[in-house]
């Protein structure tokens, strides 16, 4: 489970940051990839990646501005040249599948694969035997979102040590006993799981956070996120600005980071107004107030960590 | 006056090619820039040379296949977050209205600056004082044109010696020679400017032709260009595959070329299945029927002279 960032910077490309995407591999997990936004030339941007289009199964937008959106209809038909076959499913506030259905429309795109479009407003998006997505609403100048990725926990560990005690040697009985409440001996024993499990493995929690101001207001929403990815698209100096934009600032998603039981904090979407040697001082704002805090830059991996 | 090649590839972009847009750069003859066609990534491809997007004036759009127009949207975005104020006007086949309109509208995005988006079928396009431009439908799998650009011829220069062996000396006088047809001179005399002048400055031609198969079909409308720039996806070992796809192959181009009166051919339109290493195969296939021929690739600056 690792984090790819694909696309770091706000507004217009430029040649240190493009424009919004990120990859969520869950090449263990599930043999697929998702992708959270999809600007312009995220396609591109794979292409330097070990990224394949046709593993990316479930693509979630947070909001419908140009620099999160434009780079969709390219990658959808690139998928299809080379050959995806394997649903693909997009996630995105209403207006998403006009823009989706009109590009491919009017381009006379055809697709090789099944794609399906869900308009979302807010709650549970998905549900399966791994992972759960939820999205909150957030503040900005129109509906933009945030995903919290909650992987389920796993049963711990069998306790070898305690069944062979209980007289119980290994065999296959013991993957019996991992798969059921509980087992029958052939010796007519009762086995209950629960008394021969370790702790629960909890499961990873990423929360990736679309365009917002007043990032206060989803400190219950990112509670104890393992990771958290909150825009910073200004440094502390233009909380004004920020605000007024509908953005937040370093200092802003640092006290969420904090506030919230967070135990790493990446910051992106940051505004072409700064250049490579702001960096430090973007992160330094941050750190201050929460010190496991990254600053994002294309192409960085960041692997989510268990507690 | 000279074309600079932003994307050469075919369908999808890869690390050498991306898909289509090639600039005409007209700064010294109107300082402003036009553009044809506008693949994904245009605008980062831009970021890679000295061209504003806000001297963009015109596009024009070959075809509505994605390769050709899925930059369209962002260009016209970051254009406007760059300070663009200038009347911008795209010409395109039927369906470019809805894909652009669909987009800015989607995405919430207003303009700084006043877009006209002309649907074209055939004909005249544009005359202004200095050009007339024109397009031809071809043949591809979904409506497609190319375009004539024509420079007008411009006045001879005046001949001097001539003028002075009439007894008129230099002076104002010349000016007011140069701009009307017949002068009278404070002395009485009629001056025609027909003969004082030299042979007139013949205008250059380029042309730019869309997606198409069967090229010898549109050896009238490419007659006499100085530059003729046109696709060439395929190898002459793929003619089979190319007449499939609606594509040309370079000895195709090569025979329009030389049928035509061309002065220089330009390929591109390079399927992705060429590496870099098949560049010298494919040239030298045109080559052999017209020896006057490059093959395109991404940044490449040629300068159009008139003959
Ligand atoms: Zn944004
Ligand atoms: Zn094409």
């Amino acid at each position: 489970m690792e984090l790819v960032f694909l696309g770091t910077g706000s507004g217009v490309p430029s040649k240190e940051r493009n424009v919004s995407a990120i990859a969520l591999k869950l090449l263990q997990e599930q043999n697929s990839i998702w992708l959270f936004d999809c600007g312009e030339a995220t396609q591109h941007q794979i292409l330097h990646t070990r990224i394949k289009p046709r593993k990316i199964t479930k693509i979630f937008i947070t909001h419908l501005h140009g620099d999160h959106i434009f780079g969709l209809p390219g990658l959808l038909s690139s998928r299809s040249f080379q050959g995806g076959n394997d649903l693909l499913t997009i996630y995105g506030p209403e207006g998403i599948k006009d823009y989706i259905e009109t590009s491919l429309a009017v381009s006379g795109t055809t697709l090789t694969y099944p794609l399906s479009i869900i308009e979302f407003t807010e709650g549970l998006l998905v549900e399966d035997e791994q992972f759960c997505i939820s999205c909150k609403k957030l503040e900005h100048g129109i509906p933009s979102y945030g995903f919290r990725i909650s992987e389920k926990d796993k049963p711990g560990r069998l306790l070898v040590e305690k069944l062979k005690e209980a007289g119980i040697e290994p065999g296959p009985i013991y993957q019996q006993i991992k798969e059921n409440d509980v087992v029958h001996t052939d010796d007519g024993q009762l086995i209950h799981r629960d008394h021969y499990l370790g702790p629960p493995k909890r499961g990873r929690v990423v929360t990736i956070m679309g365009d917002t101001r007043s990032p206060e207001k989803t400190m219950s929403f990112v509670r104890d996120s393992n990771v958290l990815v909150h825009e910073a698209t200004f440094g502390h100096e233009k909380e004004t600005l920020a605000k007024a934009y509908f953005h937040s600032t370093t200092k802003q998603a640092a006290a969420l980071a904090k506030s919230s039981n967070t135990d790493k904090l990446i910051l992106t979407h940051i505004s072409s107004r700064y250049q490579q040697g702001d960096d430090r001082k973007l992160l330094d704002e941050a750190r201050h107030i929460f010190p496991n805090t990254e600053l994002a830059c294309d192409f960085r991996q960041i692997n989510i960590e268990s507690k």
